[in-house]
């Protein structure tokens, strides 16, 4: 079978990380098309790895240049609507990294393009599902090893964070992969969503609201309790037990060798998060590229993912202003979503 | 040093049970008086341990009696009130086993009789403070081992309860355990209750809300959440974890061998409650009886404490029905609760 | 029922600990007499515990006195054989601490001494079958719950030693805890020993082999690889593995609260090994204690089983200096050690 | 790049399971040329994969094709060392299987066949260095973590095995991972074996000697005690802890989600020892795709680590027999494996 040729949009860190593990890690892609609102960056990066891509000028021209059977959408969060519209227009497949776009109104817009021709192009970034630990979750609640799911209880801890991070952003950066994983996770759909502020650390900086504890309410009655720590100190973190009629059953710890020294029994945490869904992202590429290269369309987060990921996002920062439940509302889910995807990753 | 005699008021199973370790297992107590509104259960009970006893017709003549150093108030719950007055009226310390009173004011008419005495006679029984988990915790937080505790995740399960266990008494008789043992841990004040509840467990009898998730907030803004599942199936299981702004620490488990065997790594979980705080009651009462003897009054929890723990739990309780957040108001603290009590036990 | 009068013969820092553990936390005994080598040692040890027991010059004196109904033995090692067959002879119940006598004969005359009474009346203070972790092993065993065993894998493992620490204390001191728990555990008999010495820790003095590796067989074919590393800086480590033909199970470790601090998630270990077995000694003398005030006689580790650890200890020390297997021999073992003994505690 | 031609000798399960991964999981290689004994399956493995390599009637004339620059040595045990000669002949890099011959006389000929060239040419299949736990392990050790190792406790324990499994396949094909990764692992070399049989498990065949216990020491003195249990019954569980001078190390589980279900906490262990290394297997062709490309030749376990696991076999399957302790010589290790290769993957 031949290569997917692929394109990439935005050649950042995560852009240029995808091209790499495109290049050297996975199997059955090829970058042949790279662009990046700066130039120069976008040439450093097809340099860097030493492959043969061609650079493009901007995002409609790679797209269009018949060179690419597949884009992937890596540029920062603003640009990638339109980017992603214009691959729909197209008829290409295209892999996005979050958020889908960065406002509800924007997924809805790309939900509409993919209903309107009545087929699925769009992949999100929503590595998490990839995860072999939460897999290994929806396999067991899946099969019904707890039972029913009543609640779940989440902890997304991180070191720390830059001085940009805002309040805000520990519900849209943050949060949002526990929004996706969650519902994937139990197949449900969310209701209504609670923020509230403990005391705050006095390692957070002043403008920083940390931690918050969210909960989050499904159509089906699960209370999930949520809490975001981005000044944890202690390493990144992240947990989640969900509790079921039968038994509970919760998200494996990174493996790391366990010692014994200096009076501490203990095994080493993770500070970066950056290694800890490494293996997650390497899986999710490559199931984009097999399935786009066997079904034409990828079967990974869909755009309709997307947009339940902004819209519960939105009802969480409203909350942290308001103080009180906000309510969540989807309207009804187009066909094209239903059914098998469920199922799905 | 004089043995320390003791009456004994109730002798159902949880006075029996505090008849035995006396006189089997600790020491510096003798059971000397007991009463019981049934005289033949009183008696039996004192024949079975072969102590030499006498049986009394009531509380009043029991403490009036002139046999007993000091008494322990094991009747059911709407008797406790006049018994501890009685003691405290006749001079005499006084262990009550919870509640103190099933009421706000039934507590605080006993908190006013120990502070018009300006002496402390009454150790209300929330035997968590002695066990070796929870001291472990408040050593390592008073320590600084944490820094500021912000949040406290808990959970409270139960394999299943009996028929007459009511929506309530996941709050009066489950949660009652963290909510004193929790202020004690942190040092800290409740001002707010929340109550929600998860789809129900078809394991639980229809009259039942189970599970329950309740939210408190404190006066220094740490926020707890707590899961109360007293159908959960699996075990008895209680967790709390305390997240600062330096690290976390967490309840041990109970221990117990681990195995391999049949495809699963595991250990056995207790399923009877009675097993989970068995080491606590002995050092109890047996530090109820050192102070008693060494000091002439008992160290641990407060008849304030049994106020806090009413007070809270009605809060919870009103909650339950309104869906709302609900204040918790004590009032003033007397003076003659402050200061060394908190560090105490 | 009366106190059993105990008579105290070293008050060195154990007879001291016992005699403190007797008057304050267990019930049903009472020092009353008590001796030491140095007399005012042990008139320092019962003022400091404020008891009225009288002073005796000697031994000999203490078991005539006819103020005693049991005898603690606690003196330094070769001191124990003389008192211990004084009592025996006195038809005093006696618990003497390990060495029941420094040689497998001094050991086999007080067998002899009990056989030709027909009768026990020793129990040697080997607490950790008291220790509720071996117990819960040997129920799991006993219970079928892994089958036959067939290995078992040890560690004992301390931070470090005093400079008086000799490469044969390793067996003698140390070692002869696993050697007697080990054999009560899966009630078999050891066939042969065999001692290595790995590379020596640069922490160790001069003069000691540590670590050591111990390899025993039983005669049922079990075999038991042991650790012994007294200078393993990291903590006091105690582990048993037993492998049976249908799973394992392990020796708990000591609970203490999990924390995550400063990227490790883990737990305290303990340093000092007098607090690893606290809980067993009070189980072992309250039950030494009840045993005698019942049955007039112990029912814990016999002198046979003291018996037992000095003969295999002697073969141990053998092959620390031959490098070969040594082999163990018993003898016979006299029809009062049978039967009910080997389930007993 | 060009990619990797490569040829494929035995398309026995191990052999497809490579050719597999290289054609869809990994990226830089390419299967091109492939054969067999059995022409047919040769043919079928090809066509499984829809890959377009050509079939050769043997692996002469394969390794002569000239459409291959590496080869994959997949074939059964005894075929290994004739195709590995071949290939060093004509200068190909070989990765090749365990055994890289069935005789250390064999393996001795493939090691003076690279000297003779002063090249080398074969990577043996000792995916466990490639296994991140083994890895985790290395660097804490190489680092100083636990300070100079003095002792390693392993097990290697199967679920059960088949009918033809023999008592000497504990060590060829079973220990002989251990005996590979452990030397590996702390840069030492194996002075001496010694193996015992314990009590024999009434699950194991008539035939079949199972357990057994292993010690071997090393140059270095670190002892090494390994336990084989092939009808564990329970599941497929390698363990491996090394003790040091300043603390110790243990090898993670492979992680799966915590259960809480039945009054058990546990996680499911691994029954399928195919299951355990399967990432490492990943990692190790990659690594010899990398570095045959880039250097043109391998960087993982040498010809004379393929030497040293043989000789120590050897020794293990004599003392099998013999009961003895049984020493281990390898002579002096040529030039071409000194230096850089000790720290080497």
């Amino acid at each position: 079978m031949e290569l997917l040729r692929i394109g990439v949009i935005g050649t950042g860190a995560i852009g240029r990380d995808h091209m790499r593990r495109i290049t050297n890690n996975l199997s059955g892609g090829v970058i042949t098309a790279v662009t990046d609102v700066n130039t120069e960056a976008a040439r450093g990066a097809v340099e860097a790895l030493g492959i043969g891509a061609n650079i493009y000028p901007d995002d409609v021209t790679l797209i269009g240049s018949g060179e690419v059977d597949a884009v992937l959408v890596t540029s920062w969060g603003p640009a990638h609507q339109k980017s992603v519209l214009a691959a729909i227009e197209a008829g290409l497949p295209v892999f996005c990294e979050k958020p889908l776009a960065t406002t509800a109104e924007g997924c809805k817009s790309i939900v509409d393009a993919e209903v309107a021709r009545d087929k699925r192009f769009v992949q999100v970034g929503f590595m998490r599902r990839y995860d072999k630990g939460y897999r290994q979750l929806k396999e067991a609640i899946d099969g019904g090893f707890i039972g029913e799911p009543l609640m779940i209880h989440c902890a997304h801890r991180n070191a720390s964070v830059a001085d940009s991070y805002t309040t805000d952003m520990a519900i849209t950066d943050t949060l949002i992969h526990e929004i996706d994983v969650l519902q994937w996770l139990i197949g449900d759909e969310y209701r209504s969503a609670q923020v509230s502020f403990p005391k705050k650390s006095r390692n957070a900086l002043g403008h920083l609201g940390d931690p918050q504890i969210v909960m989050l309410e499904t159509a089906g009655g699960v209370i999930i309790t949520a809490e975001i720590f981005v000044n944890c100190k202690f390493g990144y973190d992240i947990q989640c037990e969900v509790v079921g009629e039968e038994g509970l059953i919760r998200l494996p710890d990174v493996s790391s060798p366990a010692f014994r020294k200096g009076g501490v029994a203990g095994n080493a945490l993770l500070m970066d998060w950056k290694d800890r869904f490494i293996d997650a992202y390497d899986v999710e590429i490559q199931d984009f590229i097999d399935n786009v290269r066997k079904n034409g369309m990828p079967q990974g987060p869909t755009a309709w993912d997307g947009f339940i990921a902004q819209v519960t996002a939105d009802a969480c920062v409203r909350s942290q202003q308001s103080g009180e439940r906000e309510a969540i509302e989807l309207g009804v889910k187009p066909e094209l979503y239903s059914g098998m995807m469920q199922r799905q990753v």
